[in-house]
């Protein structure tokens, strides 16, 4: 229960935070994402969580980190107002007196050396402030100011790709109907489908196909609309645009949707110095996201070259602006070969403990090279009772990740009990093997449908 | 009636738009102030406006200017429906079809070798692309994707000014109501005054200031509030939050103001090699905007280079961003004598034709060495008729603009027959010289009241 002494002295700040925005979802898949905050836990850290960690995560992870649980200060602040969701860390709740108490009580004295927040926003920047402790949070100067609005947006990515000369789909920005229905009716009259895009919401949750022909095949986004001539557009955005904008609130992003490509993003840390890519993959979705591969398995050389050349293209106007911290920038590959960018994302994303922890940490520096890391969301059917149960299944089957073979499973969330599943990640020599390591799992967890149920599945 | 040839081949293209937004003031001075435009104009040139130019003014300017009226173009759009402000070239009017028809006809087969748009709208990048003239708009695809509302809005201002390092009034960007209260509730505590700023608004009309303690005279701003309490701020942003923010669907600047301070500019032309000092003025507001001196006359040498530094600062972010064109450093000198930014402006201001023409190209190039520019809004209380009786009795006075003493009085703006009223420039070798002939004008001017006139007026 010591607290050991930190190079350079102080301590970390890990925060667990997520955009307000996007909670509104409204599944509480958030109190349980927010959790992927522990993969960054290292002895001594105190963390900041909007709910009780689930200890058998908690466990779980700082097992594979080698981080001492007990040396870890967990404070959650008092839960918001009734009806509010309890996976945020809202400014409230920041702000709270007995938070910021116990909070000052968990740092024991320590000075603050290091602020690391999943989210880039104002709130942290204040929680900063208040613990005189601006230096330790990069960019503090322009998260104050709403900055971490600017590198998350989609509105704004469009204008700063455009001007950094990094390849776009064909579309725009609109802040009207009348300017989203000139867009899609120029794309239509070509018979071009088109992505709406919200500005904030993220995973593709935001985002909607609208197309003037049958057949395509929504990747990315929640569905697919089938809409004929310009007046079926203008009834379809009269009647969704305050869901697309959160009334009003928001822009929408209208651009060409190129069915059949594929998505990568690579993702850079900005610093002082420079932007340092920190890490690659492949984002799956069908229709939404349910996989990463790392590193990305599916482009040419010189795709991948692309890639990481047009995201380090966007890193500059950031770092500019007065950005720190992880940039993932994504791109669809055409299946004409293009690579044209969708979309940046300026925080801690999803990706970024895979890479960033369970690949370079855990798996070793060499794990882009010598290994592929499968990350995949807990299939529908596949039938848990808890987190414990799954990680006891997984280590009877031997699948658990074994520090020697430097491959198997590892579960990678915290256990949702609304929808029994977790997340977890397989890494293998190869994309087969690790296809093969989740056909294992499959064994393990799909119960063999008896009638009723394969009624049901079909 | 002949177009000349234009060096390098081709004819320009001048667009007199404005932010849509900006004219929800309702006063109907947009129609006139976009036609600054006029003092662009070129040998030759295709000038697009909201409205027919007042012939008074353009005879006026073009004289001033040199440049022949009978080369120029005029293309004014049908106008928008019933009930739409006359005065801005709206998407819909731009993309009529009579209208790119009229717009053909007056470009008569030649290239567009340079649009100049006094506001970088995505209406204006649109026009270009329809005109395959994406070249001859600098920064055409940053525009394209609705960045000028990024280099115009006083929320990303902040941000970026804070990233880079320049200096600002404490203060904060603020989504949501709470966050305002929090923030002013702060500074009352400190027994200080707080500015709220629309994101957008211009010329202070976006602006109030809030204020704990009396007597505080507003500059910049509408009107002062006197609030006590942080129940009288909560129930002020409850009142007040819907216009502040435009329904919720702008963000709202909560900044210290510093009573007493003088307002003034930096402007700056950013192209493809840099960012290059185009003129520095001060600005004069009783409470909102009413004149400027040119150059900035109330300046300390080194208050002058903290300003120009400044504003050199802000450019770097932006021409990182794609932004090309001019971008107008807004700052106050505070009583104890520090330089704080207020805003950016990255569009053609009010200040771009004054010094970089009337001062420029009709005084000449040494004019801020050599001459002092003030600008003026029309006095209430000085009476004209039409802008020819303001012209007649200006040459009657001998106070006309004199090319060979390069001195005397400019009309700036076409006629406003709502207030009787134009704008106004005085060229003088020195600022109590330049006043001194504004007393005269005011002799010239002023209406001895008669008794009912004075009683209306007390």
């Amino acid at each position: 229960m010591t607290a050991p002494a930190r190079p350079g002295g102080g301590t970390r700040l890990l925060i667990g935070n997520d955009l307000t925005e996007e909670a509104r979802n409204g599944d509480g898949w958030v109190r349980w994402g927010v959790q992927r905050l522990l993969w960054f836990a290292r002895d001594g850290d105190v963390v900041v969580l909007p709910v009780d960690p689930d200890p058998d995560f908690l466990r779980h992870a700082t097992a594979l980190t080698g981080t001492d649980c007990a040396t870890l200060r967990v404070v959650v602040p008092p839960p918001g107002p009734p009806g509010s969701e309890p996976g945020l860390l809202t400014a409230d709740r920041l702000a709270h007196e007995g938070f910021r108490t116990a909070l000052r009580r968990a740092l024991g004295g320590r000075a603050v050396r290091r602020v690391v927040a999943l989210w880039p926003d104002v709130t942290v920047a204040e929680l900063a402030r208040s613990l005189e402790a601006e230096h330790a949070l990069p960019g503090h100067a322009f998260l104050r100011q709403g900055g971490g609005l600017l590198v998350n947006s989609k509105a704004v990515f469009r204008a700063v790709a455009a001007g950094a000369g990094v390849p776009l789909p064909p579309g725009t920005v609109c802040s009207a109907p009348q300017e989203a229905e000139d867009q899609i009716d120029e794309f239509f009259r070509a018979g071009r489908p088109v992505i709406l895009k919200h500005e904030y919401l993220s995973s593709g949750t935001g985002n909607e196909i609208v197309s003037p022909v049958a057949g395509i095949r929504p990747i990315g986004a929640r569905r697919v609309v089938r809409l004929t001539g310009r007046p079926a557009v203008r009834a379809h955005l009269a009647a969704h645009w305050d869901r697309l904008t959160s009334g009003g609130r928001r822009r929408l992003v209208a651009e060409e949707y190129v069915p059949d490509s594929t998505a990568h993003f690579a993702e850079f840390l900005i610093t002082e110095r420079g932007a340092e890519l920190a890490g690659h993959g492949e984002m799956v979705s069908a229709p939404l996201a349910t996989a990463e591969i790392i590193p990305s398995p599916g482009l040419t050389p010189a795709q991948r070259t692309r890639l990481v050349d047009g995201g380090r293209a966007l890193c500059g106007p950031l770092k500019a602006m007065g950005y720190r911290g992880r940039l993932s920038a994504d791109a669809i590959a055409t299946p004409d070969g293009r690579i044209l960018f969708t979309e940046y994302n300026g925080r801690v994303t999803g990706s970024t403990p895979i890479y960033g922890v369970i690949g370079e940490q855990v798996v070793g520096p060499d794990y882009a090279r010598e290994r592929v890391l499968l990350e995949t969301v807990w299939p529908d059917g596949w039938h848990i009772s808890s987190f414990r149960d799954a990680e006891r299944r997984i280590e009877a089957a031997g699948l658990a990740y074994d520090r020697t073979t430097r491959t198997g499973v590892m579960l990678i969330s915290a256990f949702d009990p609304r929808r029994r599943a977790v997340m977890y990640c397989v890494v293998a020599e190869s994309l087969p093997a690790a296809r093969e390591q989740q056909r294992r799992l499959g064994d393990v967890f799909s119960t063999r449908p008896a009638a009723p149920a394969a009624a049901r599945h079909t």
